[in-house]
């Protein structure tokens, strides 16, 4: 399996680290390809790290992480749609706006990031996951102290589990819970809200959920 | 002290009822004075429980709970502003539109319920509370098992802290995060959208969260 990595941010580094780290194929896409932060990380990461265009990385990867800020990702995505056909896009955007105090959603409730994404993208496998956490936590549960979980979105069952197991195995998330078709990554998305409460209450933006639920009947 | 509680339906049965139980004097509203539900409800509940209209209830609390349905909540409040005055209001709506599928909220992301009552009634003290879950579990937590937290969220330090105690000391909430102004609400009302995403996987609306968190530093 070879993966692409969308975006030269704290989140398109932390990703494209681990998966190199765990001895992956990872090429990291930027805007242009001579972006300098992408080659850094690309020599930095020594191996078999690339980097190149969006439209590469894109091209490179049977997975392929989409880490472009949500406001941004789905005109960057919409134009490579032809390298992303049939591949596994892992979209762990969120459309905030942080140019409002306390950051707003551009879509929020009747709609997604995720679900755009996918219809722009209708022959890509969307799967919304990692984008209720920061990078950090991301790539590694355990930098959040105690039992929380993870949750993944999308239409494609197969595309679901292989990603599922990406996060279990190499980042390390113990329960991932397949919360059903793309449609419901309004929850996460929504959830969002709250965690940039919580982020102000516990002055970290290290903080997750765990789901307790009464046992059916 | 003395509690008003709004609305007939399920919430407010759950509540009421509770109150009644710890041995509180409580008086159901309801839109008209002769509520055969509310009617019923004071005569099995026995001792001082009492039934009135909305602006019976409101006059006789000190603390008054709102379960009527979020989507006529501002309206019955604004006019009942008047015994609202200077009382504790504990909002326990969500905007949720239950006309469309997945449900959808009639407020989201810039503003919600619970800051549209504040605004609505300057001089009453709006704590939202007690949201996120499930009627049976709203006064009992430990109706879903295991650890999992409730949010309060309101302007007026002091009212949390009396409703803090309330949900506690008889509701059984062990841990309650306070999660700031009025506006704090914006992340439990938007949390609803992941809720009923949750109701979908898990079959139960007795599904909560417990947060996790990186200790700072």
């Amino acid at each position: 399996m070879r993966f692409g990595v969308l975006g030269t941010g704290m989140v398109g580094m932390e990703i494209a680290g681990k998966l190199a780290t765990v001895g992956q194929d990872v090429r990291m896409g930027a805007r242009q390809a001579n972006n300098a932060k992408a080659s850094s990380w690309a020599i930095a990461a020594g191996g078999s790290a690339s980097h190149g265009t969006f439209g590469d990385a894109a091209a490179f990867g049977d997975v392929v992480f989409n880490c472009i800020h949500g406001v941004y990702a789905l005109e960057a995505l919409r134009a490579i749609a032809g390298p992303l056909r049939g591949k596994i896009l892992v979209d762990v955007s969120n459309p905030i706006d942080y140019s409002r105090s306390p950051p707003g959603l551009t879509v929020c409730d009747h709609d997604s990031l995720g679900e755009q994404i996918q219809r722009a993208l209708p022959e890509t496998r969307v799967v919304k996951a990692l984008n209720i956490v920061g990078c950090k936590a991301m790539v590694d549960a355990s930098y959040i102290p105690g039992e929380h979980d993870m949750f993944v979105s999308g239409n494609d069952g197969e595309a679901k589990a292989v990603v599922t197991r990406i996060v279990s195995e190499w980042f390390g998330w113990r329960r991932v819970i397949d919360l059903g078709d793309i449609a419901s990554c309004r929850g996460t998305e929504a959830f969002t809200i709250l965690f940039h409460a919580l982020w102000k209450v516990y002055g970290t933006p290290y903080v997750n959920i765990q789901v307790a639920a009464r046992p059916k009947g």
